[in-house]
């Protein structure tokens, strides 16, 4: 048996997630697809992090062992001449069978884009949320380095949909980095950066949310540290769109690989 | 009577072009159909660019005339509240009756994005060719400058389909500049640039696919001399597709604004 982990970059708009859902186009279901044709075997494929309905990706890290004989190499080109433009396989390599994309991870960097501009460029709309209006953007630096460190993040998680559940659930997350800049490469654009251990689901789209809320006046910068005791996410700001994140890269332990 | 300038980016990749076409989805046919729900007139819309299928645009620059009391800020958000998100209208003026969008033109930018990595990342694909192969940049480089001045560009415009009309047309072209650099917020893209007064169809495709071919070797920078010479477009380079095009700027005399 090979194991072979696979760096996967997308654009999420077209299609409803990472994960498999059957009749709908995600991205997981087009990569496995393709994976189990060119095997001829029922290849299962784990991603790193299970990205949401029209969430990007430049660094998505997924996983799978198969007995062909193809080459990383051979995997990335087939893949790659077979899936839409919209998903590329961006490194293959052949690992060890210690490697999990899922539970190897010891790091993960998102990236959400906001557009200040008055008039959305045709051609960014699909990856930022467009907020022409005034924004202090000095308190939400400040509230964006509240984030860092370890901390309950009930305020910015999704609900189970069950009390008893939510209750169970390990809610405190590590964030081990935040920044919040203009982009050198466009003025207009307003890009929070979050590098974490690990992420609560909607977590970074909630934090952003909350940011906006800052911004607005609605909540100060200390409010953070209020939120992350009250345990509530009812508090906090709203689920930001899902077309200005991105999943930037995924980290993972460098022992697993084969060299 | 009132007339008005609209500068108008776009994301061609849906559209069959600049040019109203029925039952086809186009730029001019989408907004001009909204100009005329707003005004209850047969607006005519002209543009100074009739840019191909696939032809994307950061400032194209139309021109129309209407009875209606609304301002040029008016259009402008209710155009870009009922367009797709793929056609914004990122500046509207009011101008006087002199001026035309399509006559008033004293020049245009265009711009090809060619990408040299290996991989495609999925963010750009719309808008650059994908030519991850050897070139000679520095070859290009001396050819790009060679279209510099005032030339005959029959080697490098579209076939009318007729021989005769072929004979007839005006090929003389001017260009003012060409620059052909990696782009500085991307080493991996190749942009090349050109600055001139007008364009024939087809001619800035037609450029690039020569530029290629002096970049892979089968052309060197002083065959584009030559081209210029033997109006034969069957000895050029081949029309690129139209995807890694862009109509950046039209630039219009200024003395038909209103002040």
């Amino acid at each position: 048996m090979r194991y072979f982990k696979l760096t996967i970059a997308y654009d999420g708009t077209d299609f409803h997630g990472w994960q498999f859902q059957p009749g709908k186009p995600t991205i997981q279901g087009e990569v496995v697809g393709i994976l189990r044709k060119l095997t001829q075997e029922n290849v299962q494929l784990a991603g790193t992090g299970r990205t949401d309905a029209g969430v990007h990706a430049l660094g998505q890290v997924a996983s799978f062992k198969t007995q062909s004989r193809m080459s990383a190499g051979e995997f990335q080109h087939a893949l790659n001449c077979m899936l839409p433009p919209t998903i590329r396989i961006v490194d293959a390599e052949e690992v060890g069978p210690d490697f999990s994309a899922r539970f190897s991870a010891k790091g993960k960097v998102y990236r959400y884009r906001i557009y200040r501009g008055r008039v959305l460029p045709p051609m960014i709309w699909r990856y930022v949320l467009h907020y022409p209006w005034p924004l202090d953007e000095d308190a939400m630096r400040l509230a964006a380095a509240k984030f860092v460190g370890v901390h309950d993040f009930t305020s910015f998680a999704a609900s189970t949909g069950s009390e008893e559940d939510d209750k169970e659930r390990e809610m405190k997350r590590e964030i081990f980095s935040t920044e919040l800049v203009r982009s050198p490469a466009d003025d207009q654009e307003l890009v929070f950066t979050v590098h974490g251990r690990s992420f609560l689901r909607y977590m970074v789209r909630k934090m952003v949310g909350t940011l906006l809320h800052v911004g607005q006046g609605k909540l100060t910068p200390d409010d953070i540290d209020r939120l992350f005791e009250l345990r509530d996410r009812s508090k906090s700001g709203p689920t930001v769109p899902s077309q200005g994140l991105v999943m930037v890269r995924s980290e993972h332990n460098e022992s697993y690989r084969i060299t």
